[in-house]
């Protein structure tokens, strides 16, 4: 990689306590995900204020731009700086965004936790996308993924009420994880992280703890990644563009437990180990 | 209530088959929410377009022009026309309105399920919102809340992968239901609803199976409903606008377990029959 943007480093605090009474009106304090606006200004112009966790600011910011197709190339930002102060983040491109009144001016509302808003035309691109048709997916690499997500640190076991995303290596690695209070929101900031460090989506794998609505689909399949791992569900039309896609779609993944849904031909079934745990049970 | 705009009643199918394979390589079919693209369209002006499950489109869409304060009084509204075929939904109103342009500009992208997108400003509303300083709410009533809850006949229950939303009175009956791929779709047809039939919030109660947000702490709060209820959590800023209107938000509401984070002087403590609970485990 090249080029790298210039970027702030202002992580906020991720958790905030509270006093509660519980149901025999007992007192105690429990800790809840922090919540804060973020407003996006390019090149001085307000473009959206995103509510979020806080954990990843500039990646987030990031991921916004491109997965909303507003920028298209990391090349073009010179600088991301977030101000909590102000709770702002100013991005400087390095020649503008053409036409950016026109491209921001369709809404779709999406059914997603969190950045649920999409600016026209996203669906029209799915088409355009071709994923890995050699990419392969090893069933003992799923567990090992789902697992790992089980184990890992997390602000959703300390305060609840925030989705998870994750980014794995096609061996089960965990290359990226971020929480926010919308889902949309860590899949943008993983999307930023990628856009950041030149990493393809070709043969990752994505798992996220939320559901796997259409735009979370569409958001997998703009990033490249062939497989969607979910601890919970799909829709309609989830399945709809992964179906169409030949992309991998696989939920209510939990210990060794996973329903797949399209793209089967990706997976690589093995059978003897999962017996073997089946009859340890 | 004196008037009624004229509606269609397009529900749609809100279930759709699909074939899975499992952990083991068996293949079944499961049951997965709809999900469906709705334009809305005020006065032949498209607005915006919302991913839906289609159960309650009419309601959505007022709901959506309530609460986005687009449209102030029902009486505004002549007509809701649902057209499936064609993935839209027509308002018209009695005489427009006034500056549409200017007050669908600004976007705030939220943390919430569904429908995150809020127009500009809300937040500035919030100050102005006085809840009924007399509700109160009893803890047997609270109980038997999350009980009907846990009992209802869901998409969820089917298909999983959808949030529901309920309206109650204070003695808790069971006024309106509404599921839909998104939570804020769900919060946004019962505002429809109690808009459409002339109830207030005053004394109700609102039930929800996503967490509570900030965006849907100022929907409840929109609504004027003093009481906001969820089987999960809730953010720093959904608490704070909670604290400062002075509303009761419980989360994990559970069987016979709750957190009462903000509100505590309006619920009504009733230890005996609850330790009587307690003593009966």
């Amino acid at each position: 990689m090249n080029f790298r943007p210039f970027l702030s480093q202002a992580a906020a605090m991720l958790t905030h306590d509270v006093e509660v009474l519980d149901e025999r009106g007992r007192r105690s304090t429990i800790a809840i995900p922090a919540e804060r606006p973020l407003t996006v200004y390019v090149d001085k112009r307000e473009l959206v204020t995103l509510m979020t966790l806080g954990g990843a600011p500039e990646a987030l910011t990031l991921g916004y731009l491109r997965n909303q197709r507003l920028v298209k190339s990391i090349a073009e930002i010179q600088s991301v700086q977030v101000d909590w102060s102000v709770d702002a983040v100013a991005v400087r491109t390095v020649r503008g965004i053409a036409d950016i009144e026109a491209r921001t001016a369709r809404k779709v509302v999406t059914t997603g936790c969190g950045q649920g808003s999409v600016f026209g035309g996203l669906m029209d691109e799915v088409d355009a996308i071709t994923l890995s048709p050699t990419a392969r997916l090893k069933q003992s690499v799923l567990y090992q993924i789902v697992n790992t997500m089980r184990t890992q640190q997390s602000i959703y076991k300390q305060a609840g009420s925030v989705h998870g995303c994750a980014l794995f290596s096609a061996d089960g690695e965990l290359i990226y994880f971020v929480e926010d209070v919308g889902r949309h929101n860590a899949v943008d900031a993983i999307s930023g992280l990628m856009w950041l460090n030149d990493i393809s989506g070709d043969d990752k794998v994505f798992y996220t703890t939320g559901r796997l609505t259409s735009e979370m689909v569409i958001k997998g399949a703009q990033m490249g990644i062939p497989f969607l791992l979910s601890r919970s569900g799909t829709t309609q039309m989830g399945h709809a563009v992964a179906g169409q896609l030949g992309m991998s779609l696989f939920t209510r993944c939990s210990g060794r437990h996973f329903l797949l849904l399209t793209g089967g031909e990706r997976l690589l079934f093995e059978p003897e180990p999962m017996d073997m745990a089946l009859n340890a049970r």
